[in-house]
This record gives C-alpha cells, structure tokens and sequence, in this order.
C-alpha cells in the first residue's frame, strides 16, 4: 500500500485466468487483493482459485459494484475514527459509488451510504441533510447533468468530492457534463474524473486518516 | 415582425452611426425599434438621432441589459393575458435575462422577474416557489455550472425554458458547461444557446401567445 | 409522475429480467409503465410478465420506437385540450419521434404526426404549411445537418421543439451537427438533446398541458 | 497565377507599409495586385503608393469587402464563358461573398451575386430560383446555422459550394455549426472552412474555367 | 432521382431482408438500385430477391467498395462527355473512392480510377500527372494526414475535391486530420465529409454533368 | 460566510468604482472585504474609498496575486489549528496560488508556501519533501503538462488537490493539459478547474477545518 | 525499405488469410516480414503459411506486443552502433512499446528496455538514471497522465521521444491526456502520436542511424 | 543550461522592465541571455539596459524572430559538428523558424536555413532535395494544413521533426490542422507544440550533440 491506499486490481481487459492470478499474488504478498471492475466470469475465477489456493481467505463481492475484496487470514485493516459518506442517486451510480465506498472502509474508516438522492427531488435531499452533516467528508456521485454536488456543497460544511458518473447520452453524455459542471460549481468542492470511484474514495480515505489521526 | 416577435438590431461590430439609422428606418417602418448589445456611446448615439429626428418617440433604455426600445407616436404593442417568468441568479446574468424580459414584453407578455436566485442558496429557491408557479412559462438564466432550471423545472408544472450565461472561466466556462448541463438535465426543460436572451425571450412569448390566445 | 410527466424505464444496459420486474412494479403502483429503447427480448420479457401477474392488463407496443405501453385496469390517462405535432423526415428519426409522440399522449394531448418531411424536398414541407400551423406546439426531428426545424420555424406561429437525431456518419454526425444547428437557429426555437425525444415530448406535454388548461 | 487563381495579398497581421510594398511589386510583376482583408488606413496605404509609383494603374476597391484590386495599364483579365454565383443572406456575409465574387471575377468568369436571401423566409429563396437555376456553378454563404445552401442544392442542378460565414455567438457559433452542417448536408455539395470566400471563389473559378473550355 | 443524382440505399443498420425489399423497389419504381456500405450477407439477400422476382436484371457488385448496382432490363444511363478521376492511396480508401466512382458512373461520366498513389512516394504521384490533368474532375481521397489533395491540387487546373477517408488511429484519427487538413489546404480545392465517397462523386458528377452540357 | 468560506469580490469586469462600494459594503456588513482578480487600478480605487471612509481598517494588498482583504476595526478571523501547504513552480502561478495561499488563511488556516518547485529540476522537489509531508492539506499549482501534484502525490500521505495554471501556449495550452494531467494523474489526487485558485484554498479551508475541529 | 524503415502490416481490420499473403509476399520480396497488431488467429495463419512455403525462414513473435518478424534465409539486418531504449511503465504500453523496439532493432539499433518504471514510484526512475543516460536515444511510453518522459528528459541529455499510450478512462483517456502532456511538456522533447510505438521506434531508428554513421 | 539547452526569457506579459532585468541578470549569472517573443519596446528595454550595465556584452537582434540574445565578453558557445536543416515556407513561420535556428546555434550546431519551400509549389522542394539530405537533423515549419515536414520526410534519411505554425484561419485553424497533420503523418517524423520554435530548436540541438559526440 501507498499512503494507505490499497493496490487494486483493474479488471478491463484482462482475461479471467489473469485476474485470478493477480489476485492469489496479492493475497499472498500483502495479505489483500481488491479487484474492481470485474465481471461474473472474473468474480468466478477469482472465487475459484482462492477456494482452491487459499480455502481460509475472507472473500467478499459487493455485487452491484463488481468488486471483490479478499482476506488472508490474519489480515486486518487499519482502523481510522473518522467517517466517509457516499451519496449516489440512482442504480447507475452503483459501481463508482461502491469502488468510493470499499477504498475508503478498506483504507480503515467508516462509511454512511446514502442512496437515491437526486436534484429532481430536492425533498430527499433536504430529508438527509443531517446525515450529510455527520459524516467527516462526503463522496457525491452525480451523473447526467452532475448537479447534486454543487447542491449539496451549499448545504454543509463537510469537504466535498464530486464523482462524475458516465450515465447520460446525446452532446456531452457519458459524465462529461457532470464533469464539467463539477469543475464549475459555484459552491465549493474539489472534483475527480469520470467514474473514478476509486480515486474518489481514496482521496477521501486520505482526508479521514488526517482528520483520523487529529483525533488521536 | 415575424410570428409576433420583433426584429432586433444586434449591436455587436456595428458602429454608433449605423445602429443609429437601422434604428430610425426601424421606428419609422415597424413603429418600433429594439436595439440589443448596445454600448453607451451607441445608445448615446440613437437617443440623439431619435431626438431630432422623432423627438416625440418613447424610448426606453433597460440599463443593465444593453438595450434599448424606441416606440412610436401611436405603436401599441400588442396584449396578451400571460405570465413569462425571468430568473437570474447574479449581476453577470442581467443582459442575457434583461433581453428575455424585453422581448417578452415587446411581445405583449407580462413579465415576472426573480432576481438573486442560485443553487448555492436553496433557500431563496424555495421562498420564490408559489412565484415561480404562477408564471405561464418560466426562463431561466444560469452560468458557471447552470443547475438552477434543473432544480427548479423539479419544483413547478410551469413549462421552463434554460438560458446558459457566459460567465466561469477555465474549462468549459463561459457558458459551456450550463450549456450542457441543461442539455443533460434530469427534469424536464429544452435550451437555447449561451447568452441567447432574445432567443429564450422570444420562445417564451410564443408560448405565451398560444396559451393567451387559448384564454380567449 | 412529476408534472404529470409519467416516469420511463429506460432499458440501455438492463437485462430483461430487470425491465421485466421495472414495469410490473410500476404498474403496481402507478397504474403505468412505460417502457423506452426496448429491444425485442426486453418486449417479450414485459409481455410475458404482464401476462402472468396482470393479465388484464392493457400494452401496446410502438414496434419501431422500441417503446411498449401498459396500463392496468381502471387507469386513465389524463384529459387534455390540445395538440402536440411531431414531424420527422425519415425511417432513421423513428425512435426520438415515436418517444415524442408517446410521452405527449400518455400526459394526455392529441398528437399529430407528419411523416417523410425533410429539407431535401422542400414541396412537402409547404405542402404540411395548413397542418403544421394547427398544431399547439411542434416537436421537429432531425438528423444529419438539422435544417428541418429551422425552416419550419420560418413558416408557422406555434412554439417548435427542436429534437436532433443521431444519423450521419463522419464530422460531426450523429446528430452533433444537427444540436448546433438548432442552437444556431436563426428562426426562433429551442432545443433538447441528441435523441432525447422522451425530454421533447415531454416539453410540448408541458406546454400543451399550459394551453389546455387556459381553454378550460 | 496558379491555375489561373490570381494570387491574393492577404493583410493579417501586416502594417500598412508592407501591405503597400507588396501590392505595388504584384502590380509590376503580375500587372496585376488582389488585397484581401485590407482595413482603412491598409486600403489608403496601398492607394497611395499605387498613386504615386503607378499613377496609371486602374484601383477599384470592393468597400463592403475589404478588396481591393488593381490592374497595371495593359493588363487584361482572362476571358471565360461562364457564371458564377454567389448567394448571401446578410450583411454579416459581405466580406467572404464579395471576396468570392472578386475572385471569380478576376479568373474572367461572370459573377451573378444573390442579396438578402435566407433560410428565414423562405419566399425570397423561391423567388430566386430560375436566377440561382441560370448560374453555371453556385457560392452560397451562410452563416448562424448554415441551412442555406442545404435548402438550394435541394433547388437546382448546379454545383453548389457551401462557404460557412463567421457570425452567430455562443456554442459552436463563429461559423462552425454553419460549416458543420454544410459537410452533414443531406443535399449534394462541396464545402470550404470558414470565411474562405477566396477559397470558394477560386474553387469556383476553376469550376467555369473548364465549363468555359468546354464550351469552346 | 434528384439532380441526376442517383437515390441510393445505404446498408448500415438495415437488416438483410429489408435491403432486399428497399433494393427490388428501387427496380421497379426507377430502374435502377444502388446499395452502399453492403455486407456480404446484404449483398447475398439482394443477389437472391433479384434472381427471384427480376431475373433478367442486370446486377454488378463492386466488391472491395461494398457497393451493388442493378439496372432493370431496358434502363439505361444518362451519357455524358466528361471524366471523372478518382485517385486513392491504398486498400483502406477502397470503399469511398469505390462509392465516387460508381455514383459518377451511374451519373452518366466517365471514370478513371488512379491508384496507389500517396505522398509517402512523390515520383508514383508526379508519374501520374498526365492522367491526372486529363481528367475534367478530380476526387481526391486520403486518409491519415490527408495531404495528397492538397499536393495534386498544386499541379493541375482541374477542380479537386478533397474526400477524407477515416484510417488512422490516435489523436485526430478515422479521418479526422485529413478533413481538417483539407480545409486548410493552401492549394485550391474544396471539400466532403469523412468517408462521404457518395457525396463527392454526387458533386463531382454534378460537375461532370455541366461540363458536358457545355461541350454540347 | 458560508461553511467559513469568505465572500470574495471578483473583479474581472467591473469598474474600479463598483469594485470599491462592493469592498466597502462588505467592510461594513461582515468586517471584512476579499478582493480578487484586481488590477492596479481596482486596488486603488478600494484603497482610496477605504481610506476616506473606513481609515482604520487594516487594508493588506498581496501584490503578484491581485488580492486585497480589508478587515474592519475588531474583525477577527476564525483560529484553525491545521497548516495548508501552497506549492508553486513560478511566476505564471503567482495569482491562483495567492489566491490559495489567501483564502485558506482567512478561513484560519495557517499556510505554509513552497516557491520554485517544478518536474524540471526534481531535485528541488525532493529537497522539500519534508516541508510537504508537515502541512496537513496540499494544493499544488502547475501549468504546461501539470505534472507536479502528480510527482508530489506519489511522495507524501497529505491530501493532494490540483490546481491548473493558465499557462502554456499551443494546443491543449492555457491549462488544459494540466488540467486533464490532474484528472487522469496515476496517484491520488482530486483536482479544481484552471486558474481556480480561490477554489483550491477554499476546499483545502474546509478540510483544514475539519481537521482543526478534529485536535480539539 | 524506406530511409532504412522496414514496411509493416499492420492487421487491423484484415482477415488472417490477407495478412499470411502479405507476409508470405513480403518475406519473397523484401526477406523480411513485419507484422503488428496480430491477434492469436492472425499470428497464427502466417505461421502455417510461412511453414508451408518457407519452412526455413526464421519467424519470431513478440507475445504482449502482438508483433511477428520473419526473416528469409540470408536475410541479415543491417548493423548500427547506437542504442535505443525504450521505457514503459506497466503491462498496458506493451502493445506500443515493443513496436518501438522491434522497428528499432529491425533497423538495426541495439535496444535497451527499461520496464516497471512510473512517475508513481520516483525511486525507481532514480534507479535507472545511470541506464537511462547510457542510451543514444530513448523512447519514453506512457499513459493516463503521461509525465514520465517530461521527468526523464529533466534527467538526462539524451534526446526523449514521447510515446503516449491509450489507457485510462474518463475525461481524456485513452491517451488523449498523455499525448497533450508530451505536447506542453516543460522538458524538451518531441512526441508521436497515441500509441504510435511503430513511429516512436522508427525515429528513435532514424536518430540512431545518424549517430552510427557519426561513429564511422 | 540543462542538457546543454540554454535558459530562455519568455516575454509574453512581462512588462519591459522586468525583461531587462532578468536579461541583465542572465548575462551576468550564465555569460548570456536569450529572449525571444519580445515586441521592440522589449528589445529597446534590454538593449538599453545592457549598453549601461555591460557595454562591452555583444547583442544581436534576430528582426523577424523577435529574438535577442546577448553575449557576456569571454563567453563562448560550444561548439559541435553537426548541421540543423530549418524549413519554412513564408513570412507567418519566421518567428517560430528563427526560435529554431536561434537555439540551435546557441547550443553549438551550425545551421542551415531553407526558405520559401511549401507544398503549393513542389519544384522548390525537389530543387532543395540536396540541401535537406546534407542536414544532419531537419526541423521543418509548416502552417495551415503542414503537409510539408511529411512530404520531406519521404524524400530524405534525416531525422525531421514537425514544427507546427499558428497561421491559417477558420475550422482547425491557428496550427491545430498542421499539428493533428503532423501527428497522423504517414512517413517517420516526430512533433512539437505549435509555434514551439524553441522546443523544436532544443530538440533538434540535443540530436546534433548526440551526433557531434559520435563523431569526435
Ligand atoms: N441579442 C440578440 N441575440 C440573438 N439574436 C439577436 C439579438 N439581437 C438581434 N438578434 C437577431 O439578429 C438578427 C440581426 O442580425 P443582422 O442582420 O446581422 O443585424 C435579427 O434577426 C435579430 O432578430
Ligand atoms: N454511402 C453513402 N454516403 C452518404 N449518403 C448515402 C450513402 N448511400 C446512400 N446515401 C444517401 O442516404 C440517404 C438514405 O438514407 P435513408 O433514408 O436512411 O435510407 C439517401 O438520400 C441516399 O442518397
Ligand atoms: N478568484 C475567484 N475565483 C473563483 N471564484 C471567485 C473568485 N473570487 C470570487 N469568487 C466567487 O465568485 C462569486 C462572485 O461573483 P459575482 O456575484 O459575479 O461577484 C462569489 O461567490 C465569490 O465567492
Ligand atoms: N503499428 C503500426 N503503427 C503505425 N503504422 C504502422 C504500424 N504497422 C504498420 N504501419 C504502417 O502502416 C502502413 C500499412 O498500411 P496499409 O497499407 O493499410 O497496410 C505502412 O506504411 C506501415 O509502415
Ligand atoms: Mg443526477
Ligand atoms: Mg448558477
Ligand atoms: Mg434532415
Ligand atoms: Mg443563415
Ligand atoms: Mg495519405
Ligand atoms: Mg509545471
Ligand atoms: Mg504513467
Ligand atoms: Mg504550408
């Protein structure tokens, strides 16, 4: 690990085999592997050769992320007092959002998941402002038009990440104007690229182990 | 005028002297001249030349905006029983959302206009709602990352019209990003190009014109 | 629905077995589903569902606008007083067109639609003059160089929507040039997003459902 | 000359002095001098020079345009049995039509030039027909959206060239929608970028030269 | 047909059975089909409907350009005396220089097809120059940098229309470089859009027509 | 304030009179102005009105970055205990990095400034990789490729946040290449738009809050 | 060979069958074969082909680069007292990596590969420094941000050759970012386009070329 | 000097004091100065200031270049065996050709200049085919659609690296098209950013020395 940030294993364009190669290595080297990106033939084959390699590692898939996170025994992560909200709207932000939400657990702190908020309906939004205020940073995923950021930045003091999300066709689909209106916001926030979940959580990993380790 | 809406004398690389007879020849064709885009010394210029050569013309100069309508002796405009409303967030949306409001007008729409009205700010959104759901057809103005008809086309029935401000420097600024963002927008509104105020003003009258002509 | 704009499932990267459970639920609990860029399985898995769990049920299926319908018992649509026409040029608009044509009809507006119009042959534009002028407001698809709604806009008083569609190869096709020009118009009109005919429909529901009220 | 393609003293980005200097050394080596984009105080340094240095050579300046051409006494254009020409819809286009007309004009072709034609009303367009008809090949500028010359290739059997014009603001403004669509056009035509009147009129000209030929 | 110009069915996106149907009307209603960008089995399924239902049809495929061309008994082309040249590269070129050259065909020129000829080998193209001013009208085709147009149109005095062909990858690939390198070629010659081989030899076929007309 | 972050005046576009009540105004209704983007004469015209009217408040102008921030008599800013280091590789970054530097200290931060640093002499770099790993926040400003927060993120646990400079010429100059760098950089980092210095320091204020908040 | 560069076949878009006759024809014509971007299938029809009609030619393949050499009998390569290396950072520059290697060697450079080496871990560029200087010329691949040869070309004197590579996702991935990075860089080097490994290694080639000859 | 290459004084948006200084500091720390992008009042400002603090410093002015570079008394360039060929085809490449050249010389190579080359007229490029190959390394200026560094490129061995020049205007143009073109170029050649006379000159430099040392 860098910074306390895990290793992953990006999964595009590598075959199974391959993947589960990489995986068993890394369990065996530093005790973890985190797979993203994976698809069900590559969650097999992960899932295979670890029951095969190494029957006593803690496997965990969070579905709809495509993520897997194995285990050895005797691994354990750092433990961080500090927590990292994700806010997602829709079942299109499932996979940034979940690679935000294990980076950031893997990396040791706590996470407060909020789901189905959107600008469409600001009720919901206004609903989860405590809870929004609560947590030490927040990850907002946003797709289409990307608004909920800026949103959500006008309505706490909680450093915000904005997490572009590829939904959205026509001129400018595919996260870009999520992106770019990020980049414009007139509230407050720094901003990462397109579905980069894992960047997202990371950098928010980092700000709750400063946050973390202020409070030791 | 073509469809009720009037012809506009855009300013940009004209000189004073010009701008000053397109608007004589156009009060003594049409009964009207609308002067968009117009500098003081070119607005100097048609109030001097209107003043010799129609001294008893009503001209009106809407400041901020950079316009300038000259009636004359005995041009009425026409009536018309709806409402088109303006919204704008700040100083640098005037002339874009002060020539929506004109050509409204000049259309024989009343206007309404919501001023100092952002996403940074959700209270003041939610103040101006019941305004907002008054209006037959809203236009509203929108720069940086152009959430505001986002978030209030989630709040009203009224049919809203997005109109991109070029302010925001950096990438996609100057009105691009709003531009998009209102092209990805997750509630339901259509578009017109950044700055386009006349266009956004016009499109509104014409639907004011068809639900007040339905009221008859 | 929100502003009595019915809530879609749009079927792009959903398995259908996912769509299939979308749509009963939707039914369910609103009466209707409605069902966007349907492929053949996704139709048959609604079809097969539906006749299973609400055999009652009534679905219609716009076969070449990928779109399928269903409204349980005892749902209605609403009633309203006023016409939204739809113009398209040719086989390769049917999808934005048919959505258009759908979604103002289940927000309760006549349609009118007007087929193999396009800029190439301009004698069956004027040819429409008399039926495009009766409609309330226009949706107006086109691909390629995007000129139809600009000319049409050129010849009638109602409010145009312009909805540019994602044909033509090379530079700027797929209904990139077709957007700007429609943001470029030098008719008055505005725009929504590269075959975002459900977001046009559901604008001229909108304006529509403005006009019907103010007869009433 | 190239091809019969006069060659051009293009002025941007030059100082009066060396715009005079270069038209007065044409004029001794060629007979002939074509200043393109020349400003004010360009144009009456060329004079100038020319006045003193060649007091007998023939200087006619295109205002509108910004040309200016002069001939050496003796010189004498080619002659060519053809027309070309050249369609415009504002003042806006008057610096690249006029240079496509000079141009034209100058490899010995007629020129026909078309005013105040535009896709906005389209009964002007209709009006022109059998003129636009009677050319042997068709410049045809527009700006804004650049339907124009989509709309008159649909018309007649010329050769039509498309010369997108520089005007329009906001997204894709400056001509580039206007040259986009002219490369999407779904009528037959041949393109050149933006503001290149030169261009087109020397494609032109190249054009008449061989019906010309032919005709012999 | 519109101006000479042959209507013609273009493959992409139709199913097999469809192109069939789309091509035996086109026989039967103007003696003639044209189908473009065809696959073998598009190609196979008209080959079988023709041999069906018009046995004595007459049908050519050009095989390396995708294209068909049946003529029904007793059609017969426009004749027209004038040559179209059509000079490419390479093999990547093939379809669009194919699509040129068949279009002028069925517009009644003449053709002549000048093959691998690039500026990666000068002497191939200053070999060719003969031929190449022997022709009335050139196209041009090109991929990658696009240069080649622009080299040819420095050594004749025919009109040349550039025609990008989308090979390359990278920045500014598929045709890219080449179209925007042609619009800026500092020789004469106008343009088409990126593998538009249809509407380049539609133009210059156009040309090809007045020329002839002129020898009349 | 809102989330502690300063109201700023931004400059750019207004006249030094407007930019002076603006100052005032806030002086007198928060106790403390933040001028941004300020040219000579804008700081003389706040300087001179303050002088007249508020000649006891403590007028600071930090000259390379166009910046002046008056504070009322009594004002006083928050107390934060969490240092923001500012990195900066030359003259070109001097007024967004000012911009940082500034913001982050009137939220209360202590600030910590690294002057000279760039990818070209990475010995510099690794000379203050001890300076970097003290502060407890980083924004690092870079131009041309922006490489450096790249570099600096992959050396140091610190939350890195990106900040682009306007600089470079050419293509993808002016920031953007910087910008894109830092979207698509190989360690962690998020990023904020070109030349968004006051948004760099402010997110970097909100996470130095929270860490200040956390130590008590 | 032109200028001492080998010609290749490249397999893009060819059927196995086209790709074995080229390289069968090649090995007769030119004794040598240079294959890139084979696939499995690819690779493998020219080694069935080769062993059939020239069973005593020698035929390499560079695995992760997807490339096949084959040299008839007697065919020698000629010989250059110069060395390129080529730098690459993980498994996704293989592709355009080994291109450059296998030209350069084809050519007849010695090449140096130095792998695993990314701006992410600086200590490992540090490592290299030694061999890096060593080389008469480098080739630097890299993707996402591209800053690895803008750090080495600070670190050395031997002239860099930036090659970008097409990873990464989101924003200006694929390379894009990279290729822009190159571009802007602040070091001096030059760039080829996205991962054009065949150019990058056929310049480094040429530049060794003429520092063997030097060394004559 | 890093690798050789001298420190240069970018003068953009330096006012002319703050040039003089750092040229007078330069000379004074490094024996020389280099200042290019420098208007007259710049150069008149360093002049000025030299001939009162270092008399006795040699100055040269490059006119057309904007380029000074002044020379310590006693110091001396190095001095290498090895020729830099530098092309352009007008007066728009003179400021970027003679960066070039500039640097070059001061880094020691000899230099030879090729003007009034450009692919409109290819006799003047086959007439200079010697002079090119004599060159050991080529820098090759080229506006609008830069065709010519690929055409040299085939008919020489040397190394040529593209320089990009800003002229041209409408789509694409300001060097954007040169550059894309040189970067899809379809013979060997490497790129630099538009108008990087100073880069190319740098690059081509560190060649030279390559080759200079392999000589010795
Ligand atoms: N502010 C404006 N924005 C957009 N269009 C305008 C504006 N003002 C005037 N126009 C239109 O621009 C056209 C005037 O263009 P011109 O012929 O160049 O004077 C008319 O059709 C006007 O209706
Ligand atoms: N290869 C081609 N490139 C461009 N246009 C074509 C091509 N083939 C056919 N067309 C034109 O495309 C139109 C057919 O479009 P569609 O109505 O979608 O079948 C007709 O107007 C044809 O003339
Ligand atoms: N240098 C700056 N960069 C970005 N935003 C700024 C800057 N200075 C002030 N602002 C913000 O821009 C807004 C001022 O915009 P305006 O209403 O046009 O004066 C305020 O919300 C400020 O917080
Ligand atoms: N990997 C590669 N990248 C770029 N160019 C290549 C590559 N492989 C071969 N080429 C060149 O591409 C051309 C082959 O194009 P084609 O005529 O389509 O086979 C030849 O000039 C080769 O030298
Ligand atoms: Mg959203
Ligand atoms: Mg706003
Ligand atoms: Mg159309
Ligand atoms: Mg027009
Ligand atoms: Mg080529
Ligand atoms: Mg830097
Ligand atoms: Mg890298
Ligand atoms: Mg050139």
């Amino acid at each position: 690990t860098r910074r306390g940030v895990p290793e992953a294993i990006l999964c595009d364009g590598k075959i199974p085999g391959e993947v589960a190669t990489l995986a068993t290595t890394a369990v065996e080297t530093t005790g973890r592997a985190l797979v993203t990106r994976a698809d069900d033939e590559q969650i097999q084959a992960v899932r295979a050769r670890l029951a095969k390699e190494h029957p006593d590692a803690n496997v965990q898939v969070r579905e709809r992320a495509n993520i897997l996170v194995a285990h050895a025994v005797g691994f354990s992560k750092p433990e961080l007092d500090a927590t990292v909200g994700v806010v997602s709207a829709g079942t299109s932000d499932a996979i940034p959002a979940g690679e935000a939400v294990t980076v950031a657990e893997e990396m040791g702190a706590s996470t407060e998941e909020i789901h189905d908020v959107g600008v469409a309906s600001l009720v919901r939004v206004l609903d989860e402002v405590e809870t929004l205020r609560d947590a030490d940073v927040l990850v907002v995923a946003a797709g289409r038009e990307g608004a909920l950021p800026t949103v959500i930045a006008g309505l706490v003091d909680t450093p915000v990440i904005g997490l572009p999300v590829s939904n959205g066709y026509g001129h400018a689909g595919q996260g870009k104007s999520a992106l770019l209106g990020m980049l414009q916001s007139c509230t407050v926030l720094s901003a990462v690229n397109i579905d980069a979940g894992f960047m997202a959580g990371a950098q928010a990993g980092l700000i709750a182990q400063a946050i973390g380790s202020a409070k030791e």
